[in-house]
């Protein structure tokens, strides 16, 4: 028998069942698979054989429509990263025995850069030990820190919901006249692609955010109040966008910096994200009215403003990867190379997972202006295609209708 | 002449623009209004004589379509309420001589409580001193707190994004495999309306929120954790809802509980709200991981997730007040009565302002569960026809289009 396994892992997305969707639509056009299953909770569902059949779903047309548009990982997830097999084969052994006895012969982890080192790391075991099993990787990620491929699955769309909050809370926060700043923090620890996607509020000619700040740069306390400063002698309401992950030059976060004297009732250490660390520093500094909004999950799970383009996109990388294994090719991940921006154009390769997993792509510095609050024209070229295009997504009883796997 | 002044006041909605789209619509089709004027920033563009020109737009097709989808106050907004004008007569005083100037018969405010009660004390004013000049008011607050209108606009649209936002975060904490808990905060000081909209992410039959506390129950710390142990016995990853203004039944609000004792670097204050300090409260409790989420400004300004019912009763009122207006009624706001939920079918009154202003119409206790975590299907069936239907709002370069009116 020739079956095909499909797994999710790592931090969910808006596009990431699309993805999944891609790889169900090739089994269906391909005919060579025999059988298909998901492993639930990524490698976890492997290990312990936790299994979902997934062969009526195949079939099952407006599911898979469904299922295109539904946020977070509808196989569920981990967080497991499998250990180094020349040191511990005991997983291995175990992931091998559950793949033979249910007869895969192609395994598909769709993920990020941990389920990328999981890929290189099972298919060079199942290559070196000879067995007849296939690894291939779909990538996966809002923050788009994937190297080797031009973009990563995910992060069209929650720029595009970034791009389109940022925009709207422009509107909220400026029908005010007293000098008002507000922060928003953005996801992403290393690397600011996220935050960059606030400069995509201004594509119609609004403010979008005045300043913006990638974790990429260092932080510096002074400039930033002399920036916010200057930004309200031009105008009252002020819109700033932060990376949850910026640091000072010591590599410091600045929400630690911040809030390392705050304690709580029990003595615990208050826990403030980058944001709302800023906002205490303006509050102490200039004293004006001031206010901190996080993105948080709902920058990944936004799947009602998915960009159509990352969707699309999402399920042709799940077809890639599988047209992939079914040719042969093991431990190699699916990826996007960009042809041209005007137009946008790309096509779809493979590429090697060990030169995927373990790396982190992030905002070349030349992207980052001069002045450190802004993205360059280069970066908004960069990004501009990746959240055009609106979605058929379907509501029933007035929210987005979604499918629950199990 | 017969012209007419329009403002908008208090925090910003999605749908406060479609009431002044109403009126507009209200003034090309009478053809009883000579000029048509906005006030900047509400009252206080009265005051100071700042006013827009609005005559070009009422042509405007394709403008007005946009300003209906666009979010937040396109005429700014104040929070400025009048005094007493038998205390102070001077402000009136000001604001008449501006009208009369301006030769406004008709002026239209769009807002919230302290809106009303301008309405009221300005249409009192005038009548008294037989200046003749038309004060009605149009209804506006996301918190759906007005008296004397089975809902208020805005509140319809904010709930369908939280509605959406909570159906979309429930997919993102399902997917691992360990306990958690995250803790969305909802906007509401005095009413929980909002907060109530959170069970519409079941609708479809999913789990939306599974804990939901209205700030109109007294919140009980003991009784918290214990819901929070009951249903984490049950399944790993929970939701929560939490209106901003839980309270105790000492009227004490959680936020200042439990953050009392935490200050930070400069000796302040912490200022954390009621999510944050019942995220702290469950960490010190339980200890099992957990997060909380705001939904901050985003649930009044997601006019890109607007509901098609709020826009168009919204763009209804405006009508509605303008009618009023024209027919000679004065210190009267336009309102919705409801007649039916199923087929939900409402009509267009106008009532006493008075009887509005300073009031505040909070969730009914009956319409709470007896546990006090969750709402009643009476709620429910109050609440579903609010968030029916998608607008056809336009996108431009991957964001929705927007229109700034200065």
């Amino acid at each position: 028998m020739n079956n095909l396994l499909v797994a999710q892992s790592g931090g969910p997305t808006a596009a990431i069942n699309a993805t999944l969707v891609g790889v169900l639509q090739g089994v269906r056009a391909s005919g060579k698979v025999d059988k298909v299953f998901g492993a639930k909770n990524g490698i976890d569902g492997v290990l312990k054989e936790e299994f979902i059949d997934l062969n009526e779903l195949v079939q099952d047309t407006e599911a898979l429509d469904t299922l295109l548009y539904t946020p977070s990982s509808a196989l569920g997830s981990c967080r497991h990263k499998m250990g180094d097999w020349r040191t511990n084969e005991m997983e291995y052994k175990k992931a091998v025995e559950v793949l033979l006895k249910n007869e895969i012969k192609y395994f598909i982890y769709i993920g990020g850069n941990d389920s990328m080192d999981t890929v290189d790391k099972l298919s060079e075991y199942c290559s070196l030990n000879h067995y007849d099993i296939i690894v291939m990787g779909a990538p996966k990620t809002v923050d788009n820190d994937l190297n080797l491929t031009d973009h990563s699955p995910g992060f069209g769309s929650a720029a595009k919901y970034i791009a389109t909050t940022v925009a709207e809370l422009e509107r909220d926060i400026s029908v005010y006249d007293v000098p008002a700043v507000t922060i928003v923090e953005i996801m992403g620890r290393n690397a600011g692609w996220l935050t960059a996607a606030a400069a995509l509020a201004r594509v119609n000619g609004g403010a979008g955010a005045d300043l913006i700040y990638l974790c990429e740069k260092d932080f510096d306390n002074n400039r930033f109040i002399q920036d916010v400063r200057e930004q309200l002698a031009k105008k009252p309401g002020i819109l700033i966008a932060v990376s949850e992950g910026v640091k000072d030059n010591n590599g410091v976060y600045v929400s630690d910096q911040v809030s390392t004297g705050a304690v709580d009732n029990f003595g615990h250490k208050y826990i403030a994200g980058a944001a709302r660390a800023l906002e205490q520093m303006i509050r102490n500094e200039i004293g004006c009215k001031v206010r901190s909004v996080e993105l948080n999950l709902m920058q990944r799970a936004a799947a009602h403003i998915a960009s159509e383009t990352d969707i699309i996109e999402s399920s042709m990388l799940g077809q890639k990867a599988l047209r992939c294994a079914l040719d042969g090719e093991t431990g190699r991940m699916a990826a996007i190379r960009r042809i041209s921006d005007k137009p946008y154009r790309v096509e779809f390769i493979s590429v090697p997972v060990n030169e995927v997993a373990n790396h982190e792509k992030v905002v070349p510095m030349e992207w980052i202006t001069a002045s450190g609050n802004d993205v360059t024209s280069e970066l908004m070229d960069y990004m501009l295609p990746l959240i055009q295009g609106e979605t058929n997504i379907k509501y029933e009883n007035g929210i987005p209708k979604q499918i629950k796997l199990y």
